[in-house]
């Protein structure tokens, strides 16, 4: 019988998740049934989304149950085979979680081609964060030429794919990351127009010389004092894709006053602002082979780049994925939990 | 020569404001060009916008200058003509402001025409009101059949016609205003579906029973409390016009905390909601014109009711002003400054 070897949810986390929340189990796995793979995993996707699935306040989906296996992306190789559809050696796109074998129905997973691009690319810039930029930007920030973008987290796999689809439009790309080696990497190898620092102590005042002309797109996936910084600076008819809040998925209550809210919708209301929140399913539908077609051909001809932070090990997921909460990693974080046979 | 009574603007209000920002003049006019005509104002209207443009901050437009008259739309009838396209006796839409008599180019102003409905209803509901309920409804609100629509301010011009645009539409309308009478209108005149008094101690609770399914669209008009109990019952989708914050104009710092903009974020996250502000002008050009000849259309055959509050002399502007600001008007208020020859 096969076994995997799984990180389950122990407990929920009371603001910042600690090791204690994850325990490590050995499960036995069912007899592959007709119809079936067992996967391999060979990569494993950490994301900013996961605290959220940690804690059982209302979200647009459900939490994992205490004792499962921590949810997430994948890319596995199919080790044995009850499909035609999937011979063994076939690499594939699941959503297996923290773990190192599952047992899936073969119609439930997409198989990758490993010629095309690299196969984790997969799980980060053909992925989930390539396409959430993606559809951000197309379909609700829309930036035009000569317009100003702003995104934060702008080194990791959804602001780096902003800020670069920005440019192809045309657009100023400003990118806000933590420290001078991120900022520096924008600039250089992604082709921002500008970089700031918000660990630095003058954050505001290089936001301000970084976009004279104010901002017309601000691509929120952080929130918390970045936002507060970047919202007054929002040009008329300016438009606020809203992916993600990382700076406050630990928070566990309304922070103290005043309360901003009521200036908020002010600053809506004069400036005839947009904000929309989004989670990318919503434009699979309509959006996805667009994606997949134009961003495959910009990494290709090198319009598109990107960069991975690779951890060895399923056992440093849960270190890895603290991190990330904190923006230690720099690039897409990635778990590799096995070599390709 | 002929003379104006003015109403100018003579100090900026802190917070409320109050009879002494206000200063009545008489002035002189300029004789009539050619191409130009004198105007007599019959009505004025009063709205709620008029306040942000007594303070110096930053908005969609530019404050009343001190000493100036304090501005406004009007209906106006010539009663001197130097233009053959406006005779004496031609009745228009102006924006003459706060003062009896305007000398202006004829081509400055629109022509009504008093057969085909009250010549008052240019200021509310086939006019800037109504466009706007008209205008943050289709493009934003876009309610659907079985949906649940909400708006504050409901016995108001902006309020009234938004709750029926949702009937028209197949949606559920509730309806949230001031005391049991503005509430028994809404539900008897207007064919609202649910009526629920904000001055009642039990407002959440009314709230909850009338929106049994949650919320798919707020018509935000009024902000403050009303806007704090009704967003946590957004539902996954739900759009959010942003046309004004009455409740919100006199605040002159942010509310003690806690801070609410963090957990409004997560909810426009968590539910994928829009939250979009307009003003009605940008959207005059695509919709204008299907706005009059439909909402016309619905006044003429009655499934479109309104309710005007008249006062009678300019010299009552201000009191009825600060009254609209409290909520004590009842319908569109309008100031009637003369009668027509």
């Amino acid at each position: 019988m096969t076994t995997s070897t799984r990180i389950v949810l122990a407990s929920r986390p009371a603001g910042a998740p600690t090791a204690e929340n994850f325990r490590t189990e050995t499960a036995d796995l069912p007899e592959v049934g007709d119809g079936q793979v067992l996967l391999r995993v060979l990569y494993l996707s950490l994301d900013p989304y996961m605290r959220g699935r940690m804690s059982d306040a209302e979200s647009y989906a459900e939490p994992v149950a205490l004792d499962d296996v921590m949810c997430g992306g994948t890319v596995a190789e199919v080790v044995e085979s009850r499909s035609d559809a999937l011979p063994v050696g076939s690499v594939v796109l699941s959503y297996s979680g923290w773990q190192t074998h599952e047992v899936v129905d073969a119609a439930s997973v997409r198989r990758l081609d490993p010629e095309r691009a690299p196969i984790s690319t997969a799980l980060g810039v053909l992925g989930m964060p390539g396409f959430t930029a993606y559809a951000g930007m197309t379909v609700i920030g829309q930036p035009k030429e000569g317009e100003t973008v702003v995104v934060a987290a702008a080194s990791g796999p959804v602001g780096s794919a902003v800020g670069q689809f920005a440019k192809i439009k045309g657009a100023r790309a400003v990118g806000i990351a933590g420290g001078p080696e991120k900022c520096a990497y924008l600039i250089d190898e992604l082709g921002f127009d500008a970089a700031v620092d918000h660990r630095a102590d003058d954050f505001r005042k290089q936001l301000a010389a970084a976009t004279p002309d104010g901002i017309d797109v601000y691509f929120e996936n952080v929130g918390g004092a970045v936002a507060r910084a970047v919202l007054p600076r929002l040009n008329t008819y300016a438009r606020v894709p809203v992916c993600g809040l990382i700076a406050q998925y630990n928070d566990t209550q309304a922070p103290e006053g005043p309360d901003r809210l009521p200036g908020f919708f002010t600053r809506v209301l004069t400036k005839s602002l947009t904000v929309r929140g989004f989670i990318q399913n919503e434009f699979v539908r309509d959006h996805y082979k667009n994606f997949q077609r134009e961003v495959s051909e910009w990494v290709a001809d090198g319009r598109f780049r990107y960069r991975e932070d690779v951890v060895e090990g399923l056992e440093n997921a849960p270190d890895a994925f603290f991190g990330l909460l904190e923006g230690r990693n720099f690039g897409k974080l990635v778990v590799k939990v096995a070599d390709r046979d």
